[in-house]
């Protein structure tokens, strides 16, 4: 792990729109400030928090323009590049590297299923076009494949991954990943998108987290990660289970089911913060209104994220 | 639906490949003609079948290109613009409208999914940013959300869209949209994509359908189009079971799983036929080989597709 | 099929309670009657619609102890075995034959699920324990399993199955089904469960239908069995659409989902039409109240069901 | 916590059998007596690693019967009431409670699925027929149905519930479950049966764990327990990668899936440890065979568990 600089706290950063639905350059740029001053060792943009799905490409490219603008080389970047099959894959990929980025950050194919052979294939090819360091993507919510731990350990080890974000969900497959990967010589950099049993993961012994809440409480996180590397598992717990209640912004939703109740609660306690100017959603999802905005403001009072003399936003 | 162009038999095309994975043209175009002589009452390019999802965009609108020459106003010509959410669609349909077709094909926003709200306005917005008829293509098995009938029948009342192309396999719902879409006037002209059971859908009344499996037999699927509109059911009935027969060639594929094994035995059958000059496959996908393919030729020439004298390419 | 007994419309008999949620035996007299006098060609007790999984097996046993008593061998009776696993399956097949019964349905074993093999074994070994003709119950909706059409077919081969009950939705595969089966000389009786689409597996074939909705409209499935044996395809068309209109009863429930729902439409049906004297239901299924009741009945009342001028009981 | 008797170590049993597929009490007594002197805490019988959905009911109660005779009163015995509704389950909990246990655990209801309202209900009515304190079994891979957090504290404060048995593989859930049941006083005792991944379910403040592989490993889960008691998290992660290995007992089998490769896999293992006397295993499921059984054994070896000198049983 230490010559690797894809490690510790990692956010998938979420984007903050203006009121014409179009990039919110000026809170992009605090949100990303406040995370880097808040510790996080790298951040990961176009990720599906980031919002990659609904851009299209001249969207995704201004994006990453303004990320690695801001970002300026401060901490790592990583860039997703998801899309449907290999061959659209490869060209994200050849656009992406024309930008300042670290690291790509790949999914299994969706839309059109195959099994593991063409998930195992779809990794191969896509390296063979690729010049960046190349994580999986674990992410059956979004693309309906759960990918083998130990395949992800042979593509490690042939130096087709540098590592895996893993945001399956599933902690058994996870753990044994972590042992593979040390038989093997650790080859692949293990991240865990599991945000509410990150200290789970650092216990079985992660390389790091990739965490959207952390758009919320970066600092909180990082010092998670700091009591991991101190061994000081009280305080991983202690900050874990802060971490787990504020996750509560996405537990009450009324509205709407998916995307628009997950990172539309991230979007909306951002703004309520006062990180974000707006809570607004690119189409065809909505922003959250009523009861679900007092729902969050509640839950970010009781973390100690809003004044609770403060009124909602609404 | 007298008054629309969209009806009949209208096979989603399959595309063959040479040997270096590119687009074969000359195959296509005996394909195309092919299925055209066969009495075929439109061609829908750039669907699931149609390798839409391992096309970039280059790829896509090259073979579009091809298409709309190859097939030169002798049938409507439908296109996909398949992409993960609302932005990225309609990018897709910008670009599609620069090319001679007739109708736009939709599916549900994937990737990140949400709930109905959002499926509903995805079709709205797409609506004001399209010239052409817009179709949903209803498939779950690629999309992961079922479209409800209320709520496509509600589309087509609003002039959102003009029909439905069901892919669901749920034909409780698709005979109650065609219900439902009676009681409304008929503002939807519905296909079922459904290939063994296209003869329920027709008995249902569907305006109709949209087989993959025509590539193989289309002046079957012609005849049982015939067969309904002449209220001939038994005939209906025998071109049915016929093809729920030569639909065989998918069933013991042992390879795969998924697209491969499903269009990899279109293709398979089409090269085996002499329509197509390979059965290859665009990557992560592999084409079937060896006893796979020998499972696929006992089908057609039982099928009376092939002649049961000639020994299978391998 | 001249040869076997099970064939026609043989409903899966609905359970009526009294206020004290005890059977309510006139009731259960009344629409056993109904559905006889309706020309129904055989009947189902002990099904998922019939309350077995909610009915302790005194309370099984007693049901069917009246049943065979009501019928009183005035169609055949098939009684449901169902329970989770192959030994426990036994116990209930050796209980249920020493009732007056014609035959046995079985699902795959569930709870602690396996493969194909472990499928296809649980038919053999209950076989052996079996004195009646015995039909596999494909219902993946409560035994989150499909069998698959080939193993169904070389167990009617084996002599292991009568017949198959398809409640499986999935109309591809049952159309192969009745194509294996006719290859194999039509070893099984076919019955398709799925009430919305009994015209098509007609039209494919079938040798009957297990309609839960034919508890409220038992002729029309009848009249429809007619026209089919006539091959008087519009007047099959014709009752399918006014049954699957009828359908609609269970569509827009909003107190719950599941079983409440579908089996809670259907019951709220019959006390509306005053066929039960109640619709209550077994714990821990609440009857449905308000709203529900009032739009089952406005479907009802277009289905002419009940008389547009008589009020809902509430 | 310290008020109950249910924490810690609580295997759910796994049965051995005789060549004749019949309970092999001296097996039985050998693999109960080996826990108990490892130290656990507990014994779970009748849960579904324990064989209780292949058992009939009097095979449940002879299993039920010898085991409070072997266990007599060294730790509190839990006992599975596992049927299809609420009224069967209250035949199993009467019967039960016949027998000298301590606790009963039950499921969600199953094969005919409702909501969140059913699934609230059936636990209150079960508690209204019950003396024992009762656990809630979460269990979607059995039951496909997820409990809520928030209802189950519910539950817990309404003393419905003493504790909750959580099989779900779902960790955020459990965090969640934790949190909620801590600032709700610690109604529930909450025991985690996801046996790879005990060690951040303690970390959480997990009352102890119900892992199926503590059947093999009895004393290094209690070890693990220990280490958390004393808040030697180096020594619980030591443990917990130890076990997680372990797990790979299961991990490679061919012959099957589901409970066939899961149980089937414990079974095996016992046996070529020389705790059991065969692999046999309730029908329709098989025992595993050959290379299946050598795998399993080279896992064994590598733990420990076997001597490397000896040679498998086959």
């Amino acid at each position: 792990m230490a010559d690797s600089k894809f490690y510790g706290v990692i956010p998938p950063v979420v984007v903050p729109l203006d009121a014409n639905r179009e990039l919110d350059v000026p809170a992009f740029e605090r949100s990303i400030n406040r995370m880097i001053e808040g510790g996080v060792h790298g951040l990961f943009f176009l990720g599906s928090s980031g919002e990659v799905a609904f851009l299209n490409d001249d969207q995704r490219f201004q994006l990453l323009e303004e990320a690695v603008r801001i970002v300026d080389h401060r901490v790592p970047v990583l860039a997703g590049v998801i899309d449907m099959e290999t061959e659209r894959v490869i060209k994200q990929v050849k656009r992406t590297q024309q930008y300042d980025v670290d690291g790509l950050v790949c999914t299994a194919p969706f839309y059109a299923l195959g099994g593991p052979k063409e998930n195992e294939r779809h990794f191969r090819v896509i390296r063979e076009h690729a010049e960046l360091p190349l994580f999986a993507y674990d992410l059956p919510v979004c693309v309906h494949t759960k990918l083998d731990p130990t395949m992800l350990v042979r593509l490690g080890n042939d130096g087709v991954l540098a590592g895996v974000k893993d945001s399956s969900g599933d902690d058994v497959q996870f753990r044994w990943l972590m042992l593979e990967n040390e038989d093997a010589g650790h080859p692949l950099q293990l991240l865990t998108g599991h945000e509410v049993c990150v200290d789970g993961a650092y216990l079985g012994g992660a390389d790091g987290s990739v965490p959207g809440l952390a758009n919320l409480a970066p600092r909180e996180y990082v010092e998670m990660w700091d009591a991991y590397q101190a061994k000081d598992w009280d305080t991983v717990k202690e900050k874990q289970d802060y971490l787990a209640r504020l996750m509560f912004v996405t537990r009450r939703v009324q509205a709407t089911v998916g995307f628009g109740a997950g990172v539309g609660a991230f979007k909306t306690a951002l703004w309520q913060m006062g990180v974000f100017n707006t809570n607004q959603m690119r189409e065809p999802v909505q922003p959250l209104v009523g009861d679900d905005v007092i729902e969050i403001v509640r839950v970010l009072k009781r973390a100690g994220l809003m004044d609770v003399a403060s009124a909602p936003r609404l």
